[in-house]
């Protein structure tokens, strides 16, 4: 696959009137072909052939939506050096994490084959008749969820793949049943186009609708506007910024029909070291910590960017441990010259609060949009009374916060706003400790983590990559893992439809063998 | 039980500095006691308490929630005279509605009790440690779902007793583990209280926290507002006008800390009389239409606003029958003097409508409030001209719509807004004109109903009330039936959480005896 620089509308390439280039972060150079940006038309059309292929592409059998999906996986996989070359220019991300992320791409795309194809995801409810009932018969009512229609899609800068135009966002509206319109990330548009045209492929294969995907790019944020302002558009799917994520739902919210945005905004993902585990293990976890931030350029949603403690002396060397492994790690390129301006403002600003110390910083080459790591570190009393302390700043940069007591500890907690993930370092003897902190964190965070780092999110149906405003939009939902789907359905009752009109999944004869709830019990295939 | 007019803030009564009265709409007179209205200082005195509640409420066992439901059922029995008595002078609704309302209101509670107990509403999913998995092994992942925070209530004028202060809101926010501060309708004060102390004497009898449940009564929006605006509160129930469902949405969406408002709104529930259908039982389907939108003088939110169908002899005979029916059936008091005065005012703007015509009225005595029932017909081509015709107008006025062609009704069915139900009358020789008309019912409805009326909404596991906006602000979800319990439930994940500190639902020996999703499959407890 050669790039062409075009939107994808269907199946047609579309130019444009202006057009963009991609960096490349680690020279700043311009990366060619030129990229054309969508106009309001482009995003017009790209939704109304959305909307004509809901009906149809809903319709499909679960088994040929699977197919689709793995038809997806293999057109990557078929193109993945390609498609892995071209991510390496766009985002100075190492071969080695881009091929991890291909993988687990493709895992995604073939977990959530393996969910539609299985049929409980569309939770089939059945409450069969009682004709003999007093005062008053029921009827037959039946459930099932079905897709919300054409969702847009925003492409995540640090997850080119993986949370990208194939990512978790397009797969899981894919397996829904919805026609997906992906707003390509323009830090990654030569990605973003060699994907797409994968997808697009598979449709061909499929013989799917031409408008169940499309891809729009551009710069600047009109083309995303314009996409979640247009009728067409159900549901928004986003992956980024808290400026952008709140800047989408409050324009959703104003349309005539206001629709759902599902954004991850990212969170600081508090870690906490209970006194008998920072006792025992206080160096492996200094170290440990200093990955895990460090990892990626601390370019992740889950970076653990505040670490709390009781003071004292276990404290101090787990500080002191962490500040001399810091001092080791180098400068390595952020994805984009934005990210990386913003971090070392972001940073720097941490660094200037009153009652913040810099603690310890990675080594810096000066080369281009290098992310210098950084630790910093203050107390319970100052972090309580500066607000920005709790805002994330995107990259490899942590503050250390000492409590005194307990209660002081406990009181920070509270304080903090909404996290997609918390996590506890713990041992046999803290479990009173970890017992006083739990339902704290079940209020703030969607992920509870014991005895790990957060930067690690397992695809999978137990996951949960969400939690409580700041961190998304909607704290009721995961944008990780096969409950993701849950975003993009609604359900929907049929009261006496003739059994020849029902789904397959609601059929009296239950013809997919799923497992439904039958008067409001779980009842397997007969 | 007697009345004091006082808000009921945990176990406090508070008095107010200003009152109001209830209003018998059958007389316009004035019925004591003066009611309080709550300053924003009673508001957040009860929000307070719902925060305070909240944890050690969603701690409380499934068993332990359950017997509060019953309790609150057999508080409410153990009154229900006095309740029906003060509901009857507050709504003019008749006793045997009103009992039947208050059967529905118990049974709702002990469905909601049996669901908590059964335990699958948590919707546990385990997906075990895979320790040897390469390249990286799997953590354990555990998700539960958990009550999202103190919930906002507000109480339904049409339904005093199953959605108002102890109704379906309320019942399921309190099985998902929700405090709730119910905003007291103002048209039924009186009933309001005497279902809150019921509520109240099941929280002293089970020794739960007192702040699980609060009353605010008042009028005007102030109150509203105050409870959407506090920061305690996680989310909010409505069932009412569009004007207010959609006001509290901006509101919820403009605070610090967005939060889900679910509003049911209403619609005109399209009703299509197929051809078949409607040649071979063209008298009783116009009777029984007459008596579904007749019912409780219209005041349903299911109510059949619009009846549509091919134009032709039989139309015209189902039209004659429907007029001559409705000319006997006599008007009613309706719930309040504005609900009143919005029905006649609404109802004669669609029937100046051009286009529209007046085909049969209800007989009227003068007296006050009366409802006086309405049938209107319009064209096809008239009805997608005028957006007026559009939008329900509550109480018992409905439109006839004849298309000259089937592709006419197909055209005007994609032109409605979202509707809780879309209901065919259909007879075997229907089924191809009901196989075109599906799609667009899927896209547009919460519930299909086949050969009913939509004016009867069963509260079991299948039931969807709800549907695409303007019938409510969440698509997503429905405010009748055990899925409700949905809207204020948010998952949480535990990696590797030790047994000891997870919650019974996830605990690794099951104590509970839940089907769970293990790996992605459904498992039954062993």
């Amino acid at each position: 696959m050669t790039l062409s620089g075009t939107l994808l509308i269907g199946q047609r390439d579309v130019g444009g009137d202006t057009h963009f280039h991609a960096i490349n972060p680690a020279t700043n150079a311009h990366l060619e072909p030129a990229f054309a940006c969508a106009t309001s038309a482009d995003v017009d059309t790209a939704c109304r052939l959305a909307s004509d292929a809901f009906d149809p592409y809903r319709a499909v059998s679960f088994e040929k939506r699977a197919v689709f999906l793995e038809r997806i996986a293999s057109c990557l996989a078929k193109n993945a050096d390609a498609i892995i070359a071209r991510a390496g220019a766009e985002t100075a991300l190492p071969e080695g994490r881009l091929r991890g992320e291909m993988g687990r791409t493709m895992g995604q795309l073939r977990l959530f084959a393996t969910l539609v194809r299985q049929g409980e995801w569309s939770q089939p409810r059945i409450d069969p008749a009682l004709p003999d009932r007093t005062p008053m018969p029921r009827a037959d009512l039946r459930q099932r969820r079905i897709g919300v229609g054409p969702v847009a899609v925003f492409g995540a800068s640090n997850f080119p793949l993986a949370f990208s135009v194939a990512g978790g966002d397009t797969v899981c509206a894919l397996a829904a049943g919805c026609p997906v319109i992906c707003r390509a990330h323009p830090a990654h548009p030569g990605t973003s186009e060699l994907v797409a045209r994968a997808i697009r492929q598979a449709i061909q294969d499929c013989a799917l609708h031409e408008g169940v995907f499309s891809l729009l790019g551009g710069i600047g944020h009109e083309v995303g506007e314009w996409l979640v302002k247009h009728p067409a558009i159900m549901s928004v799917g986003f992956t980024g910024s808290y400026a952008g994520g709140t800047a989408l739902a409050a324009i959703a919210a104003q349309r005539a029909v206001p629709i759902p945005v599902f954004a991850e905004m990212g969170s600081i993902n508090p870690v906490y070291l209970c006194p008998q585990a920072l006792s025992a293990r206080t160096e492996t976890l200094a170290r440990e910590f200093v990955g895990s931030l460090t990892m990626g350029v601390g370019q992740f949603c889950t970076n653990p960017g505040i670490v709390i403690a009781l003071e004292g002396e276990t404290f101090e060397a787990f500080v002191h441990t962490a500040a001399q492994d810091i001092a080791t790690r180098p400068a390595m390129t952020m994805l984009t010259p934005d990210i990386h301006a913003a971090y070392d403002a972001g940073a720097g600003k941490l660094a200037r609060c009153p009652g913040v110390t810099v603690v310890g910083q990675g080594t810096d080459d000066g080369a281009p949009n290098r992310g210098r790591p950084m630790l910093l570190r203050t107390t319970a009393a100052d972090f309580m009374r500066e607000s920005i302390l709790r805002h994330e700043v995107f990259g490899p940069v942590s503050l250390l916060v000492s409590c005194p007591d307990i209660t002081t500890l406990h009181a920070l907690s509270e304080s903090l706003e909404g996290q997609l993930t918390m996590t506890l370092h713990m041992d046999d003897g803290d479990i009173d400790f970890a017992r006083m902190l739990l339902p704290v964190f079940e209020r703030k965070a969607g992920r509870i983590v014991v005895n790990a780092w957060p930067t690690g999110v397992e695809v999978s149906p137990a996951m949960v990559h969400g939690g409580p405003f700041p961190a998304t939009t909607d704290t009721r939902t995961t944008s990780v893992g096969t409950a993701s789907i849950e975003r993009f359905l609604r359900p929907v009752c049929y009261q006496d439809l003739p059994d020849i009109l029902l789904p397959p999944e609601l059929g009296r004869a239950n013809p997919l063998g799923l497992t439904r709830l039958v008067d409001g019990r779980p009842q397997a295939a007969a």
